[in-house]
């Protein structure tokens, strides 16, 4: 699995391409902040072959009609492959399950954070559990009490959910025994929970600090790493703003996170915290696993173990163009991601263009409803 | 069942004393608000023989001190019977179990209401879960997503809890699915979410208007009456405040309930939306069923379901003075009430004084750990 870089004489590691669960381009709607070009260039940097994309855009992706919308606009300028979620909103309960097929799954939003898709109503979220199909992956931004919740509601329909960005004690807790008592549920967990504690908000400035869930209490963050074995995918939740907006009166909540979600993994590597088989299970197998995603072949990542570098100030492809990690010293980069064949990045570069991507979604033989050209997908572009 | 009052040729019915398992006397630390005396003189002038006495008090009731405090206090000065609950609190997970037998219950608080016990953290909730006695009564403030989130921990530990005044639709339908699926759940709900809707807001003011669970929606209303059946029991959620704190910049939350709870039921089976029974069931023998509470001998109340009369602007009993329900005309009113063989209330007038209300659980045999003045409670002061 290792060989030695003739030219560096370094330790490059082969991974897997890795899937990022959990991104928010932000196109349609907020391009200012990132679109499908600079957000698939980024995941690419960062060693992430696959993108989910989070549907509260504007408009959000809650219908055929917006679901056509952003898929046509990532068609164009994707570099990587991805797939799309669909909104649960309070109207679309009957309708979601017709485009079941097209989307990587539904997401339910039931705190507030950065969106319009707030679900405020127990039964609202008790149909959209009856009637999004039971093996269809359902995500959900539920904090605190609301995991709870929404386990409980998905327990009586005996169905499955997965739980983003797990950042408190109670949260990793409480979906422990709920494994632990047979209930179906699986989660992910950010690299700013795993890494970052409300301790370090003074430092990366409140503003830009801004999170949901917000950064958490030293407790609470050795409550995730006590409980590794319990926490199912690792994702970025790459959230863009621009330094503006965060440095703002109101700032938006969300990190950048794309190209420092494999660098800071590969770090924890060195330190023991973790092995690589955590990543490859993590970031490759489990979200492949729950969310029903297809292998990606001739797809891989090298990454050097032993390459030490300070992470900058700023992004390199997201427009975000800074990051809460700036300045932080790593020990292991992504030196190489071969995407279906092709050297998508190398070094720095970003070797593909916009329209290399392909919706993995359009993959999928049970496609159906949504054709964006109304022929089949051909067949020459899957792996 | 029922006889002809000779004096006045009207209909009396007999019903059993009456049990309002939820009540803020507000003794100890603010009896301008409200006090044992005038509290269960309120109760005895509706009809009610019982109350079980929420902790939120100052100092709140949460460890064998502030309990003897209250008991103290109640022993001396309470016309009708009673038991206190135990507020859980994030420091007594441990230690309040010792208390099980001198208290009705335990009582949890899952959102902001008027109170400095509310538990924040789903830690907090499971240790309590998990340590107060799966047999003794656990009641819960728990509105909206809090239902789904309280239910999720007590069907994971099997054990039985009470949800407090149900008011919206999403609350009662979570309830009803979980009754469907075998899970130990009761629930009770109040006058005002029966009687009220947001609607009213503007009538009664919006300060004075200010109660937790809100008033609903028209639609929220009618789910109540439309799952009657999934109501366990009536309770007041009797929560008196003077007319200056209810008109001020901040009211605080809450109705006074006691004298109008029973005139209101009986007003409702007279409209034919319950029945006698609903009222004994709900109100009597759920109560004394999910509460462990022993039966008052030789108590009961006399209704005349005929009376009709007006609700006067002020409580004539309560230190509250003010109720939400001045002016609604009533058809049903409390005659005479007999508290274990004696009369306790006729007509308008408390015949019993302060001091003759019993603390229910010195009934209890098993009960050991408290004992006010050091010998076992006479069997001559037992019913
Ligand atoms: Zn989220
Ligand atoms: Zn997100
Ligand atoms: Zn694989
Ligand atoms: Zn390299
Ligand atoms: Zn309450
Ligand atoms: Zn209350
Ligand atoms: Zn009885
Ligand atoms: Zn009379």
């Amino acid at each position: 699995k290792t060989h030695t870089d003739c030219l560096t004489s370094k330790t490059i590691v082969r991974l897997p391409g890795l899937i990022d669960t959990h991104v928010h381009v932000r196109e349609p709607g907020a391009t200012h902040k990132e679109d499908y070009d600079t957000c698939t260039a980024a995941a690419l940097a960062g060693g992430v072959t696959m993108i989910c994309a989070m549907p509260n855009t504007n408009p959000a992706i809650v219908d055929a009609e917006s679901l056509l919308l952003v898929k046509k606009l990532a068609k164009e300028k994707a570099r990587c492959d991805y797939a799309v979620f669909l909104g649960a909103s309070s109207e679309n309960m009957i309708t979601a399950s017709e485009l079941v097929h097209d989307v990587v799954g539904m997401k339910m939003y039931l705190n507030d954070t950065f969106t319009t898709l707030k679900l405020n109503d127990l039964n609202i979220w008790a149909k959209h559990l009856a009637n999004w199909p039971k093996k269809a992956p359902l995500c959900v931004h539920a904090e605190g009490q609301t995991t709870a919740a929404i386990l409980f509601l998905a327990s009586m329909q005996n169905r499955a959910v997965h739980i983003c960005h797990v950042a408190r004690k109670e949260e990793i807790l409480v979906i422990k025994a709920a494994k632990e008592k047979g209930i179906k549920v699986t989660c992910e967990v950010c690299p700013h929970h795993l890494f970052f504690t409300k301790n370090d908000i003074e430092k990366i400035g409140s503003g830009k600090a801004q999170v949901r869930p917000m950064l958490v209490t030293p407790e609470d963050q050795q409550a995730l790493w006590d409980n590794l074995q319990i926490i199912d995918c690792f994702a970025t939740d790459h959230a863009p703003h621009t330094i503006q907006e965060k440095t703002s009166d109101h700032p938006p909540p969300g990190f950048p996170g794309l190209e420092t979600i494999l660098p800071l993994l590969l770090n924890a590597v060195n330190e023991g915290r973790i092995t690589l088989d955590d990543i490859i299970n993590k970031f490759h197998k489990n979200p492949r696993k729950i969310f029903n995603l297809p292998e990606q072949f001739n797809t891989y990542v090298e990454v050097d173990l032993d390459e030490e570098w300070t992470i900058p100030e700023a992004t390199i492809f997201s427009k975000a163009k800074w990051t809460p990690f700036a300045g932080k010293t790593i020990k292991g980069a992504v030196h190489r991601v071969v995407l279906r064949g092709e050297v998508a990045y190398m070094e720095g570069q970003v070797l593909v263009p916009p329209g290399f991507g392909q919706d993995v979604k359009e993959w999928d033989p049970r496609k159906t409803v949504l054709n964006l050209d109304g022929r089949p997908p051909s067949s020459l572009n899957r792996p």
